[in-house]
């Protein structure tokens, strides 16, 4: 299939695998679309690693990166980010939370510093330390997640013959990307997993392709098949940024007790919520939310408030439903889309990209003899 | 174009127009798509009128209606139906609404009894009298918004040589319409207007083309231009059921002002609200949808205690907006989907559909040749 992604990227098929599993990342690469790692999953040394790893995979054929850059960063001594950002949030707050693990009896196993973690990821030291990773390597493509990328993100891109991409949820912020010089938009609607707007895929992307020019645009959110790939393309996308639909392969990372739970629930169980990030973040529906939802809980929080108080309870919960635990299992919950309905089982991610083309092209020759 | 819709219905294009207004009906019909009237907007004898009126018009092509027909009707004596209704209505609901208006400065000129039309909704010989009317008619499609249509309606339709459709919004809701005998099912995503559930047209219509078997499914929510048409046959659908992009015809029979709201809006400024109907719809947000979530606002209502204690003064601010009051055209409002963004301006009824069949057919053939 000729598009203008594939004309971009030169790969066969206009589908971009975006995941935190480096594996999923080759396996849809040396499958024929386009796989993107999610950098912000590590810190720097284990991006290196990774990278380096998909690229010994890969043998030459492009690949992408996608970090959470803000436009400005948050203010305050990076000495002690975390402390000043911990004294904002209520004590109320962390009693919800302590609260809410005593009551499902979630074991205090965390086996890493989360808080660590996260300051390095929204400090400028640690996203200037990934994102200097990345352009040590031989990337084709680095998306921002978080808004507009800034000035010195898309200087080094074009410096390094780098696509520079970004996602866009309403019509108002593609001229604000198209302005910064981005090379690729990603228009994604309110049935994606993770952080999305209210406007939905059908309706988004050819907004945001009228506005775009000749800047190709990939349509998001609600794409896990060849059906749905060829709707995208017909709404004017070049192509498709899949991000759900890994979480059905054998190669994602994610735990197997939340797998699971994605092949058993249905495209209504998901929904929008700030309770994890700060911010309206699709993810599956659990008791979290239900807890979280009951008259008397506290507000969530805004970003990067939110995430710093629920990421050791995340960890916790995580590791406990990984060991089978029920009352973890019940809280368990990851970002995912409104394509989770659809998943019947694990597959090869491989597998789910040559399908996926395969259907879409068969689909695309089907409407042509209804013509 | 030929797909399962223009095989059973004899059109050619797999457009239905749904619209309350007579002419955008006819219009549609006689471009070549299929018309359907919503039926629930008239008392009988107007609703016979308008029957009338439309076969006049179309001259023997297909046209259908649409009615708000409950599974099990509202409980009660029919005589003193409105009064039993009204006293579940707390005093605080009625308080809020009377002072809303005030401050608003609405003028009390209700030119309909709206409690008895809305009696006749929702009572058993109301809506009886609506389905009589339709049946005396040359209808070809009846189609029911409002869930399972009842057994005697399906009876009816089969008896009649007439297609019972039905609107679903989740998939575990389609097996009982499809138990229930329906002939056509319609998929409406979130993106819709009017009431709709939370799952996007991207993810329902290939969910609902899966359960569906041989019974043909049209796709509803986030059409109104011919990528969306054709995005729509791609993910399965044998058609489109489009509602919002007619408010953007001159046949629409909408005031002048809200017309115009419309035409100045964008894709982000609708809300998914049950402030009007008492169920979740999705409509142009106003100052109304600002009153209703401030904090210390009555909760809505259920349905039909919600559209009894509001029609009255959707009625007032209607009038007033359609004369130019200022603070009435703060509030004015009206059911409407996502694709709000695109409207540019009024054209005639018959323009929009054959735009559309005409931009769905060079997009799939587009995509043809990108293969």
């Amino acid at each position: 299939m000729r598009t203008a992604f594939t004309e971009l990227t030169g790969v066969r098929h206009p589908i971009v695998g975006f995941n935190r599993s480096p594996a999923v990342v080759a396996a849809v690469t040396n499958a024929g679309g386009f796989g993107v790692l999610a950098a912000s999953a590590y810190a720097p040394d284990e991006l290196d690693a990774q990278l380096t790893w998909i690229e010994e995979q890969v043998r030459g054929r492009p690949y992408g990166v996608d970090l959470l850059v803000p436009e400005r960063f948050a203010a305050g001594d990076p000495d002690d980010l975390i402390a000043s950002l911990r004294a904002q949030i209520p004590a109320a707050h962390f009693a919800f939370v302590d609260d809410l693990l005593d009551r499902y009896g979630i074991p205090p196993t965390t086996t890493r510093d989360v808080a660590a973690e996260f300051a390095a990821g929204v400090s400028p030291a640690g996203v200037t330390a990934l994102l200097d990773v990345a352009f040590q390597h031989r990337i084709s493509l680095i998306a921002n997640a978080l808004g507009t990328p800034p000035p010195d993100l898309v200087a080094r891109g074009k410096a390094a013959g780098v696509i520079v991409a970004a996602l866009v949820g309403a019509p108002k912020h593609a001229a604000r990307q198209l302005a910064a010089g981005v090379d690729l938009l990603i228009a994604q609607g309110t049935e994606a997993g993770g952080h999305t707007g209210t406007i939905a895929t059908m309706v988004l992307t050819p907004e945001i392709v009228d506005r775009a020019g000749d800047t190709p645009v990939l349509a998001a959110g609600g794409i896990a098949d060849g059906r749905q790939m060829a709707a995208a393309l017909a709404l004017g996308a070049a192509g498709v940024w899949c991000g759900s639909v890994w979480l059905s392969s054998h190669e994602d990372v994610a735990n197997a007790a939340i797998k699971a739970k994605f092949v058993d629930v249905t495209s209504a169980d998901t929904v929008r919520s700030p309770t994890r990030t700060g911010k309206p973040a699709r993810q599956l529906r659990s008791a979290w939310h239900d807890e979280w939802e009951r008259p008397g809980s506290p507000a969530p929080l805004p970003l990067p408030l939110q995430p710093l108080l629920t990421g050791e309870a995340w960890q916790r919960i995580d590791d406990a439903a990984a060991a089978g635990h029920e009352g973890a299992l019940r809280l368990e919950s990851f970002f995912v889309g409104q394509v989770v309905g659809s998943f019947t089982g694990l597959r090869p991610a491989a597998e789910i990209t040559r399908t996926m083309a395969e259907e879409c092209a068969a689909r695309i020759a089907e409407l042509g003899r209804a013509l």
